[in-house]
């Protein structure tokens, strides 16, 4: 539960906001590359933070993040002709490159070069792992982008896309890092689809028909013990589930500042996925998803379930937006959630936007009563309102200066009742912050 | 006319306003019984006087109207599954009764009982007429059900529906005991389709082609005489017109507290209308209506011709939204206007709401000028804005506590012009207030 | 560039705003005389300067403007019937003429002539040049109408239509007598619809295919020399481009107070268009557009032509909104941006809204850089701020007592590089401000 100054201070992510300015110490992702595909393209208007900006590739290829208006007169540069490096103003011809520079200033006198005294808003653009990111907090203070592991990875080992969620930003996050409400939001049965179920004999004892151990586990345990771990780039989150006999099923995720998230499913060998939560307004944001195989590159078969919704990957469309959300309640089937999911909704993606979004706008987290399974998103809150207000006092975070520090990993594991969380991630991924350093293989591959 | 802040007063009925408040003493229509047509079916969101709530049915047929949200992290409770005698969020499992009790929690430790600290918001639940109804107010000051003659009788006797309206409840309640607009309003001509009519001749002297001596009446008249008068359960509303002979004709209408309203129209042994307006926001209400006839079952052809609209019935959608309403401007047809239809709207209760929403979401009644006809609406509005303020000064509205007086018919008649209002309601009623008493045909027919 | 209040002051035109009421000093279109086609037809709802409005035709052909809303009890009178000279409510038959007074009040008692009491909102109405014109201001200074020269000439030399836009007035005007947006905003090369172009070398060099030497002077010359010229009715902007040789192609505009603008283009001989900018909320305009020929008739191609879309006469739909509009992106068509066509959008009139709406709902001025070429804009929004300002201070407009001034025209010219403002206008039009006087051509023709 929060006090309602903190739950706003919590949310807000405009320019001038102290959780807005902790964002802009990080780079952003604010687009996937697809978007721009080819050089001179059409630019795409976006909203980051609650800024309205515009992304182009300009004739060399390289990609600009300024302003949207034309500062003559104001006119939309999304408008504009995005031509020999530049993006020129329809209205009168004013032209811009992908730093801010005024290149041509038709209107003026030629010989006044008042060009020259006019700069508009531009951020420091890089790409990486398939994104476009943005760099929007004091220049210097510019940190290095993230060691995101499937970004050092050849991109044949990596899945990358994004999906569009109708709340703030943090509680989609949140939701992420909560390994406890598995148990419900994503029960389900696997059965011949035309079996008739009686309700009653299969949730009351639904564990008999869970496909997998760890599926049952996840059914029979709704309270894991949760332990934080906190590390150089961020949070380690861990749940325990009790198995029935003297292990513990451990589920890992791995929160990374300031708003990535890695889902605690993967077993050894398994590809990880992860999340990026990009505040659009404070009442929607893009979730940047990725999945990536650290050993081998992704099948066909693979990519082409990633395409139809797979894990916290949505089935979306053109726009990016899910084909199942809230503004068709999810296609929510209440016969289907009366025997075979707990939800009734298909994905787990989509049964994750359905809690989150249904929290409100922004989530009222002054009437909530949070108990020992939510352990991990209050030291997650913790974490990132002391950071924002370390800032507010001139103390940037520390983990902007450790972007080396961000190969790390999630995962699952079962292993001995007696292990603490140490020793269960030296055994799971042979480092205490689950860090697994430069992949051996070259991302230039 | 009112004063800006007595139109405020008037109108508003959120939780801590003055009518809001007036209204929660008594039950409030939230739902008609065949929204929720199974146990353990779907759930419904409902917005009643400003509070979002959730209906559900549960496993014993019991219907609980309960807080949206559930207190653990603010997930809706909509998405949640009705089973085992209470809904279940679907986030983490908490699982709540009808009456708001927390049944499990299963993600706290066992051994706490932490489940019975919490309880949400849930008000009493009584399905009566046909309707779902809640009491929202103090449980010391529950009152009994209003003895509604038409909830009195067996089903076979009654049709019940509800329509949805775009303006404040209290413009739509106004325009039901207005006695007076039927002359424009509801003003049309029974003729051939296909015959051409001159507008001139037709509404320049209209008399001559009305069906009935009724509609005559009521067309040459446009200012009826209005007699009031207070009794138990609220207001008789009569208005006489002229007949051209030494009788007059009267129509008499019901108000009963708070908000239902009997139509006028009935001559003996004709089947009687009402209705009930209950605010889902200040700028819109759900108006349930029903006809009912005390003395005989309606017919399949009633009913038939009920589902088409008739009446204050409008012909309603899956969602019980008219199919013609504000946003398509009721379907208006001004070649019927001109010739055969005062307001070339199809429909009673169709005309009504389109003048009704006419007066904007809340009629701004700084800048109206009544006159004699508006008599029955003034005496409203006092009778209304009277006891919410004695509430507001301790005192509890008297009819919450004579429910068992709420058995009273509306209707038309037509008598000796020397005869006054409670010498009518003698001859019509065989009682002054329309009092009837509960029905000699027992209602578990 | 103007400070935030002025920005405000300038763009808000609602009742007792400083420029709501210099617009309110003169007439001010407010439907097309075709859209009220017929004697007691169908009424209009209309919001003009942010009052809402209604408008019809009564049974003599006479056009009213009124209140929207009846006294009584607030019904919109939009629902009316249109009979017999007035308009009756359907709610209670209160009935008004145009002049706003009431004609009938059958509610009342007969003797006590309390309709003679009651009076609504009306405005003063004429019919000019095709258009309903309204004098919303205090009647006592009632001016004539304006003598625009279309209105003056028999109806077959005139064209007359309207369109909507999504943008405050100003910023629409502003476009209307900038004369230097053509250089990019139109610029469009004449050639075969299926020749593939090398963007390269058009656009670098896009002279040599320009279908006329006007369009190649414009293409040349993106920063025109402005003069202004003050006289009676508004001002003469006019803007010079170099020809290559020891001549000027000057496009000389007409604004004409409050809210007229007339177009640069024409050369001795073709049709002049012109525009009249009327603010319906401060966010979104009705644009008059006409075309007129002082020496002949338009052809039936020419207005065939007009219908599809031609200079500021946009291609409409049946609701005079523009098939190319801000909801769709003004059907933006990239490879044609990239090929032959600056801004990739079809017809003049769409690349104006295109530019002008992308500045805002309301343009924000605090933020922008004007140049040489925006000296026309620039006082503009001087004389009308200081006109708005001095009736603040009791100061009528002038310009509303020279409404026999306005017969002015724009139009273009070549001349000698030597002449000045007033010698151009004197062999261009016969006058220094381009004043015409009434024409020889009956308008009764």
């Amino acid at each position: 539960m929060l006090r309602a100054e903190d739950n706003k201070f919590l949310t807000e992510a405009g320019p001038g906001t102290g959780m807005g300015e902790l964002l802009r110490r990080f780079w952003i992702p604010v687009l996937l590359s697809e978007e721009l595909p080819e050089p001179d393209g059409e630019p795409k208007k976006i909203v980051v933070l609650g800024e309205e900006l515009l992304a182009f590739r300009d004739t060399r290829g390289v990609v600009g993040v300024i302003d949207q208006y034309c500062p003559h007169r104001g006119a939309n540069l999304w408008l504009g002709r995005n031509e020999e490096c530049g993006i020129r103003c329809v209205y009168h011809g004013w032209k811009f490159d992908t730093d801010g520079r005024c290149l041509d200033m038709p209107t003026s006198y030629p010989d006044l070069n008042a060009k020259d005294l006019i700069r508009i808003k531009s951020y420091p653009v890089r790409e990486w792992g398939e994104m476009v990111w943005a760099y929007m907090g004091p220049l210097e203070a510019t940190p290095e982008l993230p060691d995101l592991e499937m970004a050092l990875l050849p991109a044949s080992h990596r899945y990358v896309s994004k999906k569009w969620q109708d709340c703030n930003w943090v509680q989609a996050l949140e939701g992420s890092i909560d390994t406890a409400h598995f148990t419900f939001a994503h029960l389900s049965f696997d059965k011949e689809e035309n079996e008739i179920l009686d309700i009653k004999k299969h949730f009351v004892n639904p564990i008999a028909r869970m496909a997998s151990d760890h599926m049952r586990w996840i059914a029979e345990d709704p309270r894991p013990v949760i332990k934080i771990s906190p590390h150089d780039a961020g949070l380690t989150i861990a749940g325990g589930r009790l198995t029935g006999g003297d292990s513990i099923y451990w589920r890992i995720a791995q929160f990374l500042m300031p708003f990535h998230a890695y889902a605690p499913s993967a077993m050894p060998g398994e590809s990880i996925f992860g999340q990026t939560f990009v505040p659009v307004t404070d009442t929607n944001c893009w979730i940047y998803t990725y999945a990536w195989n650290p050993e081998r590159p992704l099948t066909q078969a693979e990519r082409d379930a990633y395409d139809r919704g797979n894990g916290v990957i949505a089935e979306v469309d053109d726009h990016y937006v899910p084909l199942r959300h809230k503004g068709n309640d999810y296609l929510i089937d209440r016969k289907l959630q009366k025997t075979r999911s707990y939800t009734g909704i298909k994905g787990v993606s989509e049964q994750d936007a359905a809690v989150q979004d249904s929290q409100g706008p922004i989530a009222d987290r002054t009437r909530e009563h949070l108990g020992p399974t939510d352990l991990g998103i209050m030291h997650f809150r913790k974490t990132v309102m002391d950071l924002a207000r370390a800032l507010q006092q001139g103390e940037p975070p520390p983990q902007a200066a450790h972007q080396d520090r961000y190969a790390v990993r999630s995962g699952a594991c079962v292993t001995s009742k007696s292990k603490d969380l140490p020793a269960v991630m030296l055994e799971r991924f042979g480092d205490v912050a689950g860090f697994v350093g430069r992949p051996r293989i070259a991302a230039a591959e």
